[in-house]
């Protein structure tokens, strides 16, 4: 048994069923690997990105790492911006990267770079294994690795001469690690704060963010009073009827720090202190008052719904019964396609145990508030700021969850970035709907250009964050990638497309005009 | 002036006049600053890659750097696979990076990451600018170090507020950096290798190749009865009419290793020894003999042209005439649309003094040899391994040079790496034609899979080097970016879409749908 074989075998021992690959020929033994077992689905991807995109969205959904398989360098490099996302989500991922043969490196051929140097700034683990003998092993830890909770990203660089030499026996399965618990004084200094008589905030993310830690959280609040928020940009939340609600911190640094100035105590349960995405000139970084209180319940590794059954214990807030959304009347919209009446319809339409992947920038904006009380769905956003992640992370939602329509909620800028998704959703028959926003501008940036107090707003700057001159044409671009597509330019098209898409199974794409 | 005004001023001041942009709101100040002037002009592209291979095509035609303005890290990484090719051709290159304010980065937001990591394995030379009073100087430094012949990759990290700050007076221009020439002893003893008698090998790269370095060496050839080689990827060649030839090495191990197997001497003019693109179980790395000797007579930085000029002095070869290419006649390819007809018809077609952007695989493997005496043209190739640069790459070298026809000859499944890059090409109205060659496999690949012994030739394994199912419509493609695009699926066809394209202005893809 070769090195690849072994490392397949070592992988599929561990759990991981998928792998997303755009392999060159450096990964020829992995590919042929691959293509002799039957416990490794192999997803074909013509760019990177969409490899990294998609086992980011399947960790999310499948909640155990798929793998990546990459070509040297330039590879994990293409991968690396939804890699990032990823990392900055806690969502777990093995990417294995094919390398020259150890003894190839030395004559730096065109191909040959610092693969360890690229991998480590989205990595949380990085090893070039040195040679087939060691492949099993290394597969095993990397796995182990990509498996500590939430989730990690493991990179294990591949030299060629490593998959093609003779190998060892795989590793057998190993016991997931063990996730840590949250200290009894975290707990009791919390139940502390809480009972202060202060104002105080429960912030959640992360393994907080699950129906029973949202209840548990909601129960607490109840029972002490305190506010309950989420980060801005969260992994996955379970939303709609039947879950307990949570208000979302504000994107930009200003209405951030307006929405909890009263707050004198930051209890965060999974995630960290809340701060701007980006600084500008002369406000704040940081959302909360300098002289706020921070403790931290559960770290983002620890056990948050563990740590708040013991907080809500503590608190007496054990057998208090939470508040669950209700599931409230909608209505399509009407008149006008718009981002307002769009959304109306997508909450009036989505389907129960929907995924909604939201990209949807600025045009998209509502979307999110409108299916508070929508049927039951999953919500995942845009974690680590890099747009053109919604796609490939529709696709691994929808290789993870199968029986679930995925809905990739998207604005035609940062779709852009990673539009061969499309083609991939065509060839495995994803049961994905691909919701364009196309206002046909970098909306966000012209809002952002405003804000920072860069003032120059004539023609020449504004093209630099205009898409349109010529617009982008969605639907043909679908359709050179094998996805049925549609164009809706008023809202009745829309509606019709759209429910005509939520009840139909396999891949479409409906582009919606914006004004 | 703030430091992003200073900044695009030092630029212009130093020859930097193309600006490739896919900015966010970090380098929103730099937008502005770009919007403001007259001598920096704006290019926007849909994704980073985009960006980059831009820049290097710029860099290759025009001689010297174009920027790139990227977004954090993420940013950055899309641009990176282009960049390494960039590198590996050692072509010019500035790329600024946006980054959090200084003061920002410690809060760890979303989009933090480790720039100067990512940077260095791709760049000659990284600089993170730690005050506004400082970019200036540092931008300066930078294009100075991108300006080092034959080209190098500066990146610059720009801290959002050291683009919003205060700043002082732009840097002057300087001049240009001065190209070392090769050392008395390298001539010397290159002479007293081609007396020797020994079987010896020219091998030419870089500076050397172009009309004068081409010719000289041929020169040198005729009087010593050396024979003369290129680099198999090369950056940038004129060929045809009125041009010395030159035989170009063998991508394929074993073909190299045959190609120069006699050679007992190699002297290296502008390059280094020849090495395989990658390993393969029990093949050689090097293609040249392990006792054959080994001699620089320039390095990569050297001017190859004076190292060629002294080397014709001391053996006697000055005053030899080089042999130039005549014109030979060609016709059409007829009868079948195949890659032998498709070449016929290519280089039948070529116009006078086009630049042809070669990223044409396997399909296109025809093209070259077809052209060796056809009109005289420049041809460019990938540098460095990473499939995806034709189609940017085109970009830059339209902009550098409208008044030449921009020819990119793309294989299928590289092309949709950056595809992208067509709707830069429309909205600048670049007079590009995009041949894409669709065999709608990787072909490469299948025919590595057999050679690197990894035998396992089945559905499963081949599927993963199948982009068929669903193929792939690149006119749907190119209209969606609004492209004229025409479908050829008989070479007479592909006559009539290549001659009218050959004879119009502007943006065109043929899609050549080959067996």
């Amino acid at each position: 048994m070769n090195g690849a074989e072994s490392l397949l075998q070592t992988l599929i021992n561990q759990g991981v069923e998928v792998c997303f690959t755009n392999p060159g020929t450096s990964e020829m033994h992995m590919v042929a690997a691959i293509g002799k077992t039957q416990g490794m689905r192999s997803i074909l991807c013509l760019f990177e990105g969409v490899c990294s995109g998609a086992a980011d969205g399947y960790g999310r959904m499948a909640g155990k790492p798929a793998c990546t398989l990459l070509h040297l360098g330039p590879g994990l490099s293409n991968a690396s911006a939804n890699i990032h996302n990823a990392r900055k989500g806690n969502s777990p991922m093995l990417n294995l990267v094919g390398d020259h043969a150890t003894y190839h490196k030395k004559y730096d051929a065109p191909l040959t770079s610092d693969i360890t140097g690229l991998a480590q700034p989205v990595s949380h683990w990085v090893k070039t294994t040195d040679s087939a003998a060691n492949l099993p092993r290394d597969a095993a830890d990397a796995v182990a690795e990509a498996r500590v909770k939430p989730g990690r990203i493991s990179t294990l660089i591949v030299p060629a001469d490593c998959a093609w030499d003779e190998s060892v026996e795989p590793v057998a399965a190993r016991p997931a690690p063990e996730v840590p618990v949250a200290s009894e004084a975290a707990i009791s200094e919390a139940a502390a704060l809480l009972k202060n008589g202060k104002n105080t905030l429960l912030l959640l993310g992360n393994q907080a963010l699950t129906e029973t830690g949202m209840a548990l959280a909601d129960q607490i609040a109840q029972v002490t009073g305190a506010r309950i928020l989420c980060d801005t940009f969260f992994t996955r939340m379970p939303r709609g009827e039947g879950r307990a609600q949570v208000e979302r911190l504000q994107y930009f640094a200003e209405m951030g720090v307006e929405q909890i100035q009263d707050c004198e105590q930051l209890i965060m349960v999974g995630t960290k202190a809340p701060v701007a995405f980006f600084a500008y000139p002369g406000k704040p970084s940081e959302f909360y008052q300098p002289e706020a209180r921070l403790h931290t319940l559960a770290t983002v590794g620890e056990n948050a719904e563990d740590a708040l059954a013991r907080l809500a214990q503590e608190t007496g807030a054990a057998d208090t019964a939470p508040r669950l959304a209700q599931r409230l009347p909608t209505t399509a919209g009407s008149d006008e396609l718009s981002p307002r009446t769009l959304a109306m319809s997508f909450a009036h339409f989505l389907p129960t145990d929907a995924i909604v992947v939201d990209e949807g920038a600025t045009a998209g904006g509502g979307c999110y508030p409108a299916t508070a009380n929508a049927e039951p769905h999953d919500w995942l956003t845009l974690t680590g700021g890099s747009i053109g992640y919604g796609l490939p992370t529709a696709i691994g939602a929808a290789v993870a969850c199968p029986d679930r329509k995925v809905i990739a909620l998207h604005g035609d800028g940062g779709a852009m970035y990673t539009i061969q998704a499309l083609w991939t959703m065509a060839r495995e028959n994803l049961d994905i709907c691909v919701v364009i926003l196309a206002n046909r501008k970098y909306q966000i940036l012209q809002i952002e250009l405003a804000r920072v107090g860069a003032q120059t707003m004539n023609k020449k700057t504004l093209d630099m964050l205009d898409i349109g001159n010529p617009d982008l044409d969605f639907v043909a671009l679908a359709q050179g990638m094998g996805i049925t597509a549609h164009k809706a330019s008023t809202i009745e098209q829309f509606n019709e497309s759209f429910e005509t898409a939520m009840r139909t199974q396999g891949p479409c794409l409906i582009e919606a005009v914006l004004p």
